[in-house]
């Protein structure tokens, strides 16, 4: 009997995912099912596998859904994370597997009971991040503690960038998934974490000039800035009592001083719109946030509102993006400032044909061994091969199937809606993904607390 | 037959209120119920008045608050905004006149066509600011129209400040209205006015670094920063076509610049909450908002994150808080930032017995009349008497009492829900005002469009 995975959404980060199953559909007898509402975008070479089968599903559509979920083994969604919520109660109802990237809503946390009651295994959070850093910091938190060692201090931050042999603008950063998280990232409140026992806070006007620098060998320099709540996983992880907690954001360094001129002039702000934006030019969007002048250019009265030299390489980016330019117009109707940025942005920060993305993820682990303080280091990074062929396709879409293999398999079968925090998950999964090319360097380091590399400018 | 008038809620602000109706209870043959659900702080004098009564009264008490209304001629309301459409719906159902110094809300400004329909007058927004900024305002805007000027130009100013002779501290501020507006000001969206004809717009982490002078003889330099929109009374005073529209608020000069320390901070934050806050001291609270270090003071840690040098006054301007003080705690549990700074300002900036108020206010109009750019700049200065009879009661309190005599003696009689915008209101009020030393100093100066004197830094 072949065993029937059901993939709702195929955008464009299913590459890798797809693939994964279609290799091994003979091996492993798999039938897959990839049904979208709009199924028009799905590559020919994986319409036409014997082993597929593309159906038009709108999940609005009950009948259609419920019948799709009952005739198949186990259910992976990739579509929002607001409608998952719908297909996991149909999963419930036909105690079928269930598998998604998202985060765990409170919703599908609530069912978790009746999960566990019918024996499924409900796998969240199971992409790159979250999903790779829970896997590759559990598991090496986990051999601290089966040590003996006592943690003391986590650190993880992660990055999509642009590979560095595609990396030819002077922000160093190309769009690589969402551009709206990007131009909001940081917005909601002020960022928390924890730094050597005490509670640290940053208001998000701030969050740009208080970054970390990262080495890593063969790669060069990043920077990191704070995530809004680094204390999310403190109890999933056990780190109740450890005296540092940050989890953060990568970018090559001086793109978050840069970034900072955007959140100072006020242009990643989501919470109005403008009323005549449609049509505005670069540069008039740019005077909105500048103090009016009969004589002074929109240039000097930036340069001077942010104290920036006209050598300043601050300055050669604005300049890079065409930002003062008086004929780019936005047509965007009653668009928010954020939004209108985006626009700026996608215009020059877009994957050309032949640019190629870079995944950067980096732990630190703190700990107490034997009376003795240490710490370990550990990084990964991951280069994509093609536009389609995404480094972010491929951390995200590869844990995603790997883990719905191994769960028809009888190799994951704890029962529950969970995240892969555990032995059981992340030991195989981190193993296989090594055969893809993905894996941590660990390097030992002495133990600081903190980061001599720290700039808070 | 005397008139009875009846006000519900009997705060600090009412002292001028009740003192102008006792004064003139004989000549005007008045009777006064004071009704508040807290009576134990009513002055004796006002009390044992024999024209005063009263009542203790809970407004969500239906039959004593519509008892009340409907015993009475006309009922001024001076509790928070959100408890007065009950009582406006107890007037409109028993024909009586209704009196606010608050802004017209959308549920009370939806009641006008029953209002004019019984032909009672509904007059808001009649106290300081809104109030006297309108009449003011408006006089002169009239004035400019009827001799056939067009107007170009108008930013209005208002600030509750100390008086000169009691101005001791380094911030040239204290408390004399409610702290918690103080600390909240400016938040909830950026900043939105009119210069020459565009649109500006200022994010709340820049909005007091955006300040323009103003001089007052007599009284020396000012500072203003953005109100959130000043677009509001666009409409209301007919000026759709205006080129330059700004309301702010009124500082000495440097306050703005000192609070912005603040605002960098992240003190002024009222969205979440400090788990730890209670007994929190004043350095571990400014710590809270400061890079991790070892080593380093958290004198030093501000002085370089905020970039100000030990021999700066913004640095004497924190010591005088004692911001830095291990001893000194906040005694607020699960508080927000801004409630621990609110705390921590009421320690230093809660007005001293023999302390008084002063009110300022500034205006600028400008308009072309004949082919001719003109401006005239109109100001005034009103001083408390003590921490009793302060400025603010006094300019808060008397447009409301005058207004409600004005209205039960049949000189404001155009009825509907309004505010203070038109002549049968303000040339009387004015008038009036002038007896007890509150009015307006008007300067021909050249017409300029915008301030030289702003500062953008």
């Amino acid at each position: 009997m072949p065993r029937k995975i059901l993939i709702v959404g195929a955008g464009k980060s299913t590459s890798y995912l797809l693939d994964y199953f279609l290799k091994k559909a003979l091996s492993e007898n798999l039938l897959l099912t990839i049904a979208d509402i709009d199924i028009g975008h799905i590559p020919e070479g994986v319409k036409n596998h014997t082993a597929c089968t593309v159906a038009q599903l709108d999940i609005l559509n009950i009948k259609s859904r419920r019948e799709h979920v009952q005739s198949h083994d186990i259910v992976i969604s990739m579509l929002p994370a607001k409608l998952h919520i719908e297909i996991a109660h149909d999963c419930i109802d036909f105690r079928k597997h269930f598998v998604t990237a998202s985060y765990v809503s409170e919703e599908l946390k609530s069912l978790d009971e009746k999960v566990k009651e019918k024996g499924l295994v409900f796998m969240n959070e199971i992409g790159l991040d979250p999903g790779i850093d829970h896997m590759s910091a559990m598991q090496i938190i986990d051999r601290i503690r089966e040590e003996g060692g006592k943690m003391l201090l986590f650190e993880s931050f992660t990055g999509g960038l642009v590979a560095p042999e595609c990396d030819n603008n002077l922000w160093n950063y190309k769009f690589t998934w969402n551009p709206r998280n990007v131009v909001l990232a940081g917005q909601g409140g002020a960022a928390k974490f924890i730094q050597e026992g005490t509670y640290k806070y940053i208001p998000y006007h701030r969050l740009f000039r208080r970054t970390e620098f990262f080495d890593i060998e063969g790669f060069g320099r990043f920077e990191g800035y704070a995530n809004r709540d680094s204390l999310n996983y403190r109890e999933a992880y056990g780190l109740q009592d450890v005296l540092t907690l940050y989890r953060g954001t990568m970018r090559r360094v001086g793109f978050s001083k840069a970034w900072n001129m955007f959140v100072q002039l006020g242009m990643t702000d989501d919470s109005y719109t403008i009323e005549n934006s449609e049509g505005m030019s670069y540069r008039e969007f740019v005077n909105l946030f500048l103090p009016y002048s009969p004589t002074d250019s929109v240039e000097l009265k930036l340069r001077h509102y942010l104290k920036i030299d006209q050598d300043d390489i601050m300055w050669e980016k604005l300049l890079e993006l065409n930002l003062f330019d008086s004929t780019k117009k936005i047509a965007l109707k009653n668009a928010t400032p954020a939004q209108m940025l985006q626009k700026i942005l996608e215009d020059n920060w877009t994957l050309g044909p032949s640019d190629k993305d870079m995944i950067v993820m980096y732990h630190k682990f703190g700990y107490e061994l034997n009376g003795i303080k240490k710490q370990i280091d550990a990084n990964t990074v991951v280069i994509g091969e093609n536009r389609m062929h995404t480094a972010m396709a491929k951390t995200v879409g590869l844990p995603v199937a790997m883990a719905t293999l191994a769960i028809l398999n009888g190799k994951i079968v704890t029962p529950g809606v969970q995240i892969p925090i555990r032995k059981e998950v992340y030991d195989p999964i981190l193993a296989e993904l090594k055969k893809y090319g993905i894996s941590f360097q660990e390097h030992n380091v002495p133990y600081l607390g903190y980061n001599p590399d720290s700039t808070v400018g």
